[in-house]
Parts: C-alpha cells; sequence; structure tokens
C-alpha cells in the first residue's frame, strides 16, 4: 500500500489514511511518499521521497491519490510503472467543476491505460473493508459481515458505515465510487455478485455511466443470487445541479428507474433510513409468503392508526380465522376490546395475554406479519428484564413458522433514564430474529419490499426462503 | 362537580377522575357518589348516597358517570333532574358492541332529552382543560395554551396531552368525543371557532355523524379565523372492522375527505406524527408565501437527499440569484463546495460561514424557507453553548423578514451524553421561533400544506399574515 500525498501533524487527506492504518493495524507495509521528507517518518512510517524509490518486493496493490488534481495523471503514470494494480484517487477538482476538469479525467484515464492501473474515484473516499484492514475513516468496526454498500456519495458511505454499526449489521467492503472514469458502479456490482462474503448488495446511485441494457442483464443475474437494494438519488430533475455537480454524470427519470427495478427485481427504496431498514429486513427477516399481517396494540385509536399505515403503503390486514377469534375469546372478554384484528386489549392486553394471542396467530395460514407495540417506558420503569421479555415475544414463533415478528416502537420524547432500556431491547430484539421499526409505515414500507421482491423470484421460476 | 361510581383505593374509572382532580386542586366542590359508602369520605371527599341527596348550591355544572352501562339512562335522568347541564359518560358497552348497546344508547338519549341534560360520550375520556383544572389523566400540563384538540379515541387524546407537552405547546382544551350520541364533532367545532382561548384546532377525526353540508359550511367559517387540522383515522377501509367497532360510526370514503379539506382549507394529516409537526408549524411559523426553499448542509450525498424529500413533497429548490451566488463567493470558494441551492461547503462549512450565507438568504425573493441541518453530537462533543448557537442562527432572519428558519435533526443513535444536549437544543429553538424536523421530508410536508392554506385563504380573499 502506498500513500502518496503525506503531510506531517494533519489528520486529513493522505495523512488521515495512514493515521486510519496504523489505528486498524493493517498488516502489510504502507509506504508514505512526500519528496519533502527525506530520511524522515511519519506514524512510524519510512517518508519515500518519490514512487520509483518504492521497494518492489512485496508488489503494491492500492495507491491513494492525495494530491492536487492537476499532478494526479503523473502520479497515476509512476504507480502503473511500478506496477501498482490500483489507484484510488481522492484528490478533487475534476468534472464536478466543468470543462478544464472534464479533461483531465481523459488525462488521468489515458495514463491508467497505458500503464496498466486502474482507477478508483477521482473525487472520492475510497474503500473500506473490515477484513483486509482499509478503511476510509477512524473507528470503523473491524468486523466484516455480509452488507456491502457501493456508493456515489462519499458522505453516505461514512454516515452508512457508523449506522450499521448502530443498527448491528457489518460490512463486507463499502465502495465509495467518485466520478466513476474507470471502475464504476457495474464493475462493483458484477464484483459483488460473485463475493462469497457480500449477502446484499446495497447501493446509493445518482447516474450510471454505462449503457442501461448492461446494467439491467447484470442486476437480473445478480437478484436470483443475492437481494439488491437501491437507493437511487436526485430523483427530480434529472438536470439538477447538486447531482450534476456532485459526480459529474446524468442523472436519469426516476420512472426509468421505477421500471427497471420491476423487470430486474431490484427493491428501490426512497432515502437512507428507507436503506437501512431495507437492509436489516433482508437480512434478518424470511420473505414473506402474503401480505397479512396481524396487529397487536392497545386502544382503539393506536389501532386504527397502525392499521391505516400498513395498509397505505401494501400490506393488508385482514380479519383472523372464526377459529382464532374463538381461542383468543376464551381468556380475553369481547367488551373494550378487538379480537378479528388489528387485536387490542384494553386493560386485557397483560404480556402473558399478548404471549397466548401471539401464539395463536403463529397458525393463521393467512398472516405472514405479527406486529405489536412495545411501551419501553413501561418496561424502564417497572424494571423488567428486557432479555426474558424479548425471548418470551420470540418464543411465540415456532421453529418452522414461516411468519416474522415486527415490534413498532417510537417515542417522541426519549428520557435519559430510558436510554439503557431501549438499546438493550433493540440488541435483544435483534439476536431473535426481531426488527424494531419506529413506525407501521416503516415496516410496511420495508416488509411490502421484501415481499415484492419474493414475488419477483417466484414469478420466474425461483426457489424462495 | 360529580363523580358517580367511585370505589376506594383504585386509581380506575371514577376513582381516577377523583384522584386527578385532587392532583389538580380543582377549586370548586367534588362530590363522590356511590350507595356502598354512607358516611364516608374518598380522597378528603364526602361520599354522597344518591345525586338526588347532592347540596343545591353551588349549582353543578358537570357529572362524571363511570357505572356499568345499564343503569346509565337512570343515572342521566337523575343527574338532569338535580339540575347538572352535562353529563361526561365514561362508561362502554354501547353501540360499539353491536345491537343492545345501540339501544342503550337510544335510551341515553332519551332520558337527557327529556332531563334538559347533555351527554358527552358515551365510551369517552372526557375533557381536559387546564384553565379549569380538569383533565382525564394524571401529571398533564395546568398551563393553558392555543391547541384545542378534538379527539374521537382517547388513546389519542392522552397521547396529544402528552406530546404537546413534550413539543413545547399546549392546550385550551381536549375533547376525547367517543360514540358522539348527543354533543359532537360539529358542535365542538362551532365552540372552538369562536373559544377566544384557541388559536388552532385540531382533530382526530374517524367518522362524523351529521350531514356533510353542515360541517363543510361550519369548517369554511371556521378556517377564515383559524386553521383547522384533521388527522381522518380508518382511512383506507369504510367498513374496515377497527374503526366500526371502535366508535361505532361510519368512517367515509378518504377522497371525499380531500375534496372537502380542498373546499374548506383544512389543513389534512396522515398521522399522529404529522399532526403534531403541523401543530407546531402552524404555532411557529409564518405562512410561507412561496415554495422555494433553500438547503444548506455539508456534503453532496445530503445534499442531494434533503433536495429530493423536499421536492417529493411539494417544495421547491431553486437556484439562488446570480447576486447572492457571488456575494457568497467572496468569503467560500467553488471547489467543494455548491453554492447555487442546495448550499454545501465541505470544509468550508464553518458556523461562521453559515451565519454569513443565512444573512444573504434572508433577502432572497423567491425563497421563504431557510432549512439547515444541525449536528448536535458535533455540539456536544464540542461543549458549545446552545443557546448562542440558537441564537446566532434565528439573528440571520430580520425582524421584518417574512421567511421561516427550518432545522433538520435525526440521528439514528441516541447517545446518553448528548441528550442533554439535544433537549436544550429543542427548547432554545422553539424560544427562537425555529423547529427542529426529524427529516427534510416531515418538514417539506409541513411546511407546504401551511402554504397550501395560505393559497386557499388568499384565493378568497382573506388577509394572511
Amino acid at each position: 500500500m502506498v500513500i502518496v500525498g503525506v503531510s506531517k501533524g494533519k489528520d486529513w487527506g493522505g495523512s488521515h489514511y495512514l493515521e486510519t492504518f496504523k489505528e486498524y493495524e493493517y498488516p502489510g507495509p504502507v509506504y508514505p511518499v512526500n519528496p519533502k521528507y527525506e530520511g524522515e517518518e511519519i506514524q512510524g512510517c519510512k517518508v519515500y521521497v518519490s514512487i520509483s524509490s518504492l521497494p518492489d518486493d512485496p508488489p503494491i496493490d492500492l495507491g491513494i491519490v492525495a494530491v492536487p488534481a492537476k499532478i494526479t495523471p503523473q502520479i497515476v503514470e509512476e504507480l502503473g510503472q511500478k506496477g501498482v494494480l490500483f489507484a484510488h484517487i481522492f484528490s478533487s477538482g475534476y468534472s464536478e467543476l466543468g470543462e478544464e476538469g472534464k479533461q483531465l479525467e481523459q488525462q488521468l484515464l489515458e495514463k491508467a491505460k497505458n500503464n496498466s492501473i486502474r482507477i478508483l474515484g477521482p473525487n472520492c473516499m475510497g474503500i473500506y473493508n473490515p477484513k483486509s484492514r482499509i478503511g476510509f475513516t477512524h473507528r470503523l468496526p473491524l468486523v466484516g459481515g455480509p452488507v456491502a454498500f457501493v456508493s456515489q456519495s462519499g458522505g453516505n458511505a461514512h454516515r452508512h458505515a457508523f449506522a450499521g454499526l448502530v443498527k448491528g449489521y457489518y460490512f463486507s467492503k463499502i465502495i465509495s465510487l467518485g466520478n466513476q472514469i474507470d471502475l464504476d458502479l457495474v464493475d462493483f456490482l458484477n464484483y459483488f455478485r460473485s463475493d462469497p462474503d457480500t449477502k446484499v448488495i446495497s447501493m446509493y446511485v445518482e447516474n450510471i455511466r454505462r449503457s442501461g441494457n448492461e446494467f439491467v442483464q447484470l442486476l437480473k443475474e445478480t437478484t436470483k443470487e443475492k437481494p439488491v437494494i437501491i437507493w437511487k438519488g436526485g430523483k427530480l430533475e434529472a438536470e439538477h445541479s447538486t447531482v450534476r455537480s456532485h459526480t459529474g454524470g446524468l442523472a436519469g427519470n426516476i420512472k426509468l428507474w421505477k421500471s427497471m427495478a420491476r423487470q430486474t427485481g431490484v427493491i428501490l427504496v426512497n432515502n437512507f433510513k428507507e436503506l437501512i431498514e431495507m437492509i436489516q429486513t433482508t437480512l434478518l427477516y424470511k420473505i414473506p409468503k402474503n401480505l397479512g399481517t396481524a396487529i397487536i396494540t392497545g386502544g382503539g385509536g393506536p389501532a386504527v392508526e397502525l392499521t391505516d399505515e400498513c395498509e397505505a403503503f401494501g400490506l393488508k390486514v385482514p380479519r383472523i380465522t372464526e377459529k382464532a377469534q374463538k381461542m383468543i375469546n376464551e381468556f380475553i372478554p369481547e367488551v373494550n376490546s378487538n379480537l378479528s384484528n388489528p387485536l387490542e386489549f384494553g386493560a386485557n392486553g397483560s404480556h402473558e395475554n399478548m404471549i397466548k394471542v401471539m401464539r395463536i396467530l403463529d397458525k393463521e395460514p393467512h398472516i405472514s406479519s405479527i406486529m405489536i407495540t412495545n411501551n419501553l417506558e413501561w418496561y424502564s420503569s417497572e424494571k423488567l428484564n428486557i432479555e426474558d421479555v424479548v425471548k418470551s415475544f420470540a418464543n411465540t414463533i415456532s421453529p418452522d413458522s414461516n411468519k416474522n415478528l415486527i415490534s413498532i416502537y417510537n417515542s417522541i420524547w426519549v428520557r435519559k433514564e430510558t436510554i439503557d432500556v431501549i438499546n438493550e431491547f433493540y440488541s435483544k430484539t435483534r439476536e431473535n430474529g426481531i426488527i424494531v421499526y419506529d413506525s407501521a409505515q416503516a415496516a410496511a414500507k420495508s416488509i411490502y419490499r421484501l415481499w415484492s421482491y419474493g414475488n419477483y423470484l417466484k414469478n420466474r421460476g425461483n426457489k424462495i426462503n
């Protein structure tokens, strides 16, 4: 690994990468290059004054380039001549700025082709690969996981890395693409398609550089094997200044993207929140057999709201069978309760009763999702054992059940006293295969999309679950 | 005030009301009635064995009835004969249960008419009126405010009372309607229309009992004077079991409600979160002159997301004027920045620069909303003085400005260390006329709806702002 453009006493640019690799205890040699620091060391690494003076053995895979844009073509040429295989160009100041920058990109590309080196970027944060202990910023987890993320925004790459940590999933790799003058979205899609570490491919895309047909064909092949979740940014104005300036490409029409998603089984989401919820959903839940959802909550108003939100975003809240209603009625009276679905029990909604009801719902054939609201403030004030509570919910679903258990929790006022309980609840539910969504709307969107993906696979004769 | 049906040692039903009034130090006499407790006291109040034995002076305004449904007609008759003006019937077990319950409601209504007493309910939580120190549950604030809420769900009445407290607004009155056999939505709309304490009328509605024309006419008259915000519950299935069972009425088609909202200037919202955000918006913001929104954030990806979300929900993100761009360019270079809108400054996005930019935006005629993202984790770790930070933002808007300042903050991970800063930020922003939304989507929905209301008023020749 070589980093071209490292300064002393700065945690920025090339130096930021150097410090990060040190923090991660990257196992291979790291060679900082800066002609100004002859004979010196930075972060315990000997500084080289030129690329040509770097050791030849072991061979260098990756060069990170963080120097002014103008001299990057020259640097890429030198890296190529040294036998470096890939250059990640962190520098910015290319097509995102206009005509002059475009010419610079052309020069970069020529130098790369003539010297057999591939380019990631320019204008990007590069690679986070916990298994290989490389990353683009401090304190990222060094635990690998099943999620790949390819992002046309460095900011989104950065926040997703940390969001995964909070939401309890880890990454095989994150790629910040930048201006995609050489390696592009399609290359990485192709790579992750056959990457055994990657179970779910997620992307933040503003535009594609290649023929749509090629992309569509590859997506069709990929979704057969693993889900592909795409957040399309820059939706409404194809020519919007932000998207244009951001990574210098054309945005494309959202209608085209929707039609593409239908043809390919891609799961399309609208924003960052939906992206991380969809990834959680894909990782933890079985593909639902149907859209039937049973809702258990306290009180008529909230029951109506949950039902409205589920149905507005594609789920169904059908009556449960007469048989199930009768079984429930054996221990819950009808007064102040609703036993048909949504189920609400008023003063009879004890934890024990809810558990009994959930066991009955597990046998309902036209229900695939069981949604409950959890009052974490009450768990906190009653000092309940969170692990026991969560396990009692999770155990209502038999091992061969095809149902998913969904928890809804949202408080408009997070109190300091409740935070520990909330975080424990989040982590215990995850361990037990339950996702906590912040609204029925959020749950419904994700579950409906997972069902649609299953439907796509089924219609094409692919096995699901 | 008389409470019929009070038990000892219980904080439920009639006793719950008694305890609540005691807690609130309700200034008038409270007479609990229960034939079982002759000569005894509950909560320091002498218990009466019958309604006829209650004192005649001072006259009794309100009777709260919390006895089995079957005997409520008899109780209402006695209350009427005693000269009580209103009976709030807490008891449930009426039309929400079926035919037998409907007949009971008929009997109730007859007794009420024959004895000149009006009924609120049955099957409802009744009244919260902080000024008069009555309420339906413990620990509600005794501070009055500008918001009226009429709710066909007791659960929603309850959570709205507390949500207001968290969001920093207070209530003139909250009414839980129940089955509306006598006093109904339209009566309360009429009342709040001329209630001087009420500046904003909000409602949770599942169905109406009267002619739509009467309701529409009254809404038209009311929205001229104050905004009316309606959350329509039970949207998708007019015959949905939940809504039918909940308060025993017919739900009505959501398309009709949308058309009614267009005709009357009513602001329609979809769920509880949108309701409280809309109330905050109506209370704190000027009606925007146009949909133009300037966005200030860090990083291209988030800028694209904020723009997408604003435009998806009705706002516009137009380029700012050349003049403004030039002024900004005097202190922020173009590299790694976007100066046209959305505005993002990368490493140049210091607090001082943001403030300067906001002052420039305040003069842009086609912009009514200035949206900034606030990194409260950073404020917290840097130990910034939150009041100073917020004031510096608020002061960028000149006193005669027609702009609204919008803050966006959302973290997927609330840490204990940050909670105090978050809560202080929420309260200081409110004091300075700034709302913190949890997404651009939430802001856009509310601002667009406020603009639409203004547009409705303008088209009908009403003055706004």
